[in-house]
């Protein structure tokens, strides 16, 4: 048996119980809530974003000043600007516009017995978020659970603790303006780094917890975990090019998959071409990725095809998840190899193929176990608003509840409603 | 941060290895199955049954001599007869007949660029399933994970060993004579207890993970756990008599919820009274329980009514799952009384109202929080086969995923499927 998670310390724990207690109280007024009110805080949130944004950028600014030295991508993550602002505020009023998904009937069946039995989507309850320096997250997340009737404890990081703060001050008044309880958005007053651990450890305190960050962060949320994780981890996405494949289409796929927006976790990893067109395709497909900037490594197969053209891959190119301008190409043995393949290396995210054989295509989807299989079309849009979903908190590559990108709907449950009259169980 | 798992021992890691690279393979199969397949393992599981009842019973003899003394109720749950495994037989063809899950569309979209968008339900993948001394447990779970395309690592307790090898041995040999991997049942060879903990505990190895048993097994599992786990845990399970409510079919739904089988998860272990009807109504819904043999724990408001009929109740007594011929009776003030009671005490499984008054049955529903609520009609319907699931592996009080029963749906995934003409995004 495991140790137990070693008791936190007094003043966690009281800020733990507190954090759970209030947010509890407000879930279950939230759960209570009427749709108009949970459409209207989003609004007030856009609204207050752009009327507070002068000191929303001095408190940026703050924590700008406080991180110093950060490596230019973080610090990117972490600056706000006018622009960036009012596209956080845009993006929050697209999400009182979608459609109500509290109350939904999912499915409705009359038994012979005469009983009516619903499946009604509510809202999960109280969902911890816990995520990097990254301020748009902030409203984002708790637009789109609120939305969907929770009530949130937000743990962004520390880097941007002077912008959360005025993001989650927004948010409360957003709260007291369409008269729900401000607690439904709370955050934590200790910074300490066990207090995440103590948060999500508590055994029936969140109803969910979402880590959305590096694999790092991921693993330390799941680790000391006492309630439902959902994990939102690398995309090891590869695109099958098959014998059938129209080349251009092909060419167009794989340049679009990888270098449209190589760092994001739909970003293509891997090429993979069939050997009965290599000859043909493999030169044409590395060409075109060469010329959109994008390093090949090539396999063996690759490499007498394209000889320099290719960087020689090492072993742990296979299964890499680049995130930049570098992908694996490899000639595979038709459909059954690329699915060995990616059954071997990929990690359930998003695979895609490019046929015209659409009986191939078919093999293809029903052999791979990933969140999102896509036919002649790009890996990028395993994405919640590519897909319909007006918005997504994340993507999730755990099987359980979300698979794939999650929207409002992900962040219900189903339950069952009987209506009778009278009937008992014989 | 919470210490990791300890590491097993070498040869429990080895088996733990083991077991989930088989049980990975042949997730793998099952995934790429065929719908006849598994319905032919499903009916040949049923046939073998009745073909191999001798050396069943000869196993679980030997089971019940190696028990020796054992409480009443688990000797009767470990014991198998010519009845019982007829309708253990019986359930399992039932489930051969449910309509197929597997690849089913759950909706699908065109988006404007062209991109048609499908979720689809796809197996789980690898599922753990831990039991205890209940032989038919091994017969339903492996047959419902199975016919849903998932493979099984079956755990039950060990008093029933003999048994479960017997059962395994059919399931096994069903397998084979359906042309699907073996190893998509699979038993530990192991007993030791610590196996199942470093199984859970191996994170990216189970897909999920089912405790079904008391409290402490679930909370065992969800301790060792790095994989999901869906809990089933107790029922505290309230009926609320409003004061529109009729007062017969009052005391038939009680006596039902209580009295028609008391040692299950969705039996009544509270009634609620409506203070306007108080003075009518306790004594006649307290003289029906009696009558049905049921012991009554009264509030000070109830006793004030019924005197000796009913017991005091002890502060225990609330939100306490008796499972037997005893239930608590409450006197509350309307249905924000009520709602308040269930909120402080009940366990989010299964609350009921009787009422007349549809409007206050609306605010009831609306504003109770468990995986089912019932309007004129016993709690004793929450239950897979009453709602209409044909059959179910346990009742979720996990919001995550799965709340109530959990039928053939619940142990499948929801994907994306993408296609397109070549489509990119921009």
């Amino acid at each position: 048996m495991p140790t137990d998670t070693p008791a936190p310390a007094p003043a966690l724990a009281e800020e733990v119980e507190r954090l759970l207690a209030a947010g509890r109280a407000a879930a279950l007024a939230l759960y209570r809530s009427d749709a108009d009110s949970r459409r209207q805080f989003v609004r007030e949130t856009a609204a207050l974003l752009g009327q507070r944004l002068d000191s929303l950028l001095d408190a940026n600014l703050r924590d700008l000043h406080a991180a110093g030295e950060l490596p230019s991508a973080m610090r990117d993550r972490l600056r706000l600007d006018a622009q960036r602002v009012a596209g956080m505020a845009r993006d929050a009023a697209a999400i009182a516009e979608l459609p109500e998904v509290v109350g939904a009937i999912v499915d409705r069946r009359q038994m012979p017995n005469g009983l009516v039995v619903e499946r009604q989507r509510v809202p999960l309850g109280l969902i911890g978020i816990i995520y990097e320096a990254r301020p748009n997250v902030t409203i984002d997340a708790a637009v789109l659970a609120l939305r969907a009737g929770n009530a949130v404890v937000l743990r962004g990081g520390s880097e941007a603790a002077h912008t959360n703060a005025k993001l989650a001050e927004i948010l409360r008044d957003a709260l007291r303006l369409s008269s729900l309880p401000p607690d439904a958005v709370q955050t934590p007053r200790l910074r300490d780094r066990a207090l995440v651990d103590a948060l999500v450890g508590r055994a029936g305190g969140l109803d969910l917890a979402i880590p959305r960050g590096g694999t790092a962060l991921i693993e330390a949320v799941s680790r000391a975990a006492r309630v439902p994780v959902i994990q939102h981890y690398q995309g090891v996405c590869h695109l099958y090019v098959d014998g059938s494949a129209d080349l251009a289409m092909a060419a167009t796929v794989a340049v679009n998959a990888k270098a449209q927006r190589p760092g994001v976790c739909n970003a293509m990893e891997a090429l993979l071409v069939d050997s009965a067109i290599a000859g043909r395709a493999v030169p044409v497909l590395v060409d075109a990725l060469r010329t959109a900037g994008v390093e090949v490594r090539g396999c063996p197969r690759t490499l007498a095809l394209v000889g320099d053209r290719a960087v020689a891959a090492a072993d742990d190119d296979y299964g890499r998840e680049f995130l930049e301008l570098r992908c694996l190409c490899a000639v595979v043995d038709g459909v059954s190899g690329a699915v060995e393949h990616i059954g071997r290396y990929g990690s359930h995210h998003t695979e895609a193929i490019v046929a015209a054989d659409l009986e191939v295509a078919e093999t293809f989807v029903r052999s791979i176990d990933a969140s999102c299989v896509a036919v002649n079309a790009s890996t990028r849009f395993n994405d919640g608003g590519c897909l319909g979903l007006g918005a997504e908190i994340g993507i999730s590559t755990t099987k359980l509840h979300a698979y794939g990108p999650m929207g409002l709907e992900a962040l219900t449950a189903v339950r069952f409603v009987v209506r009778g009259q009278g009937q008992v169980r014989t």
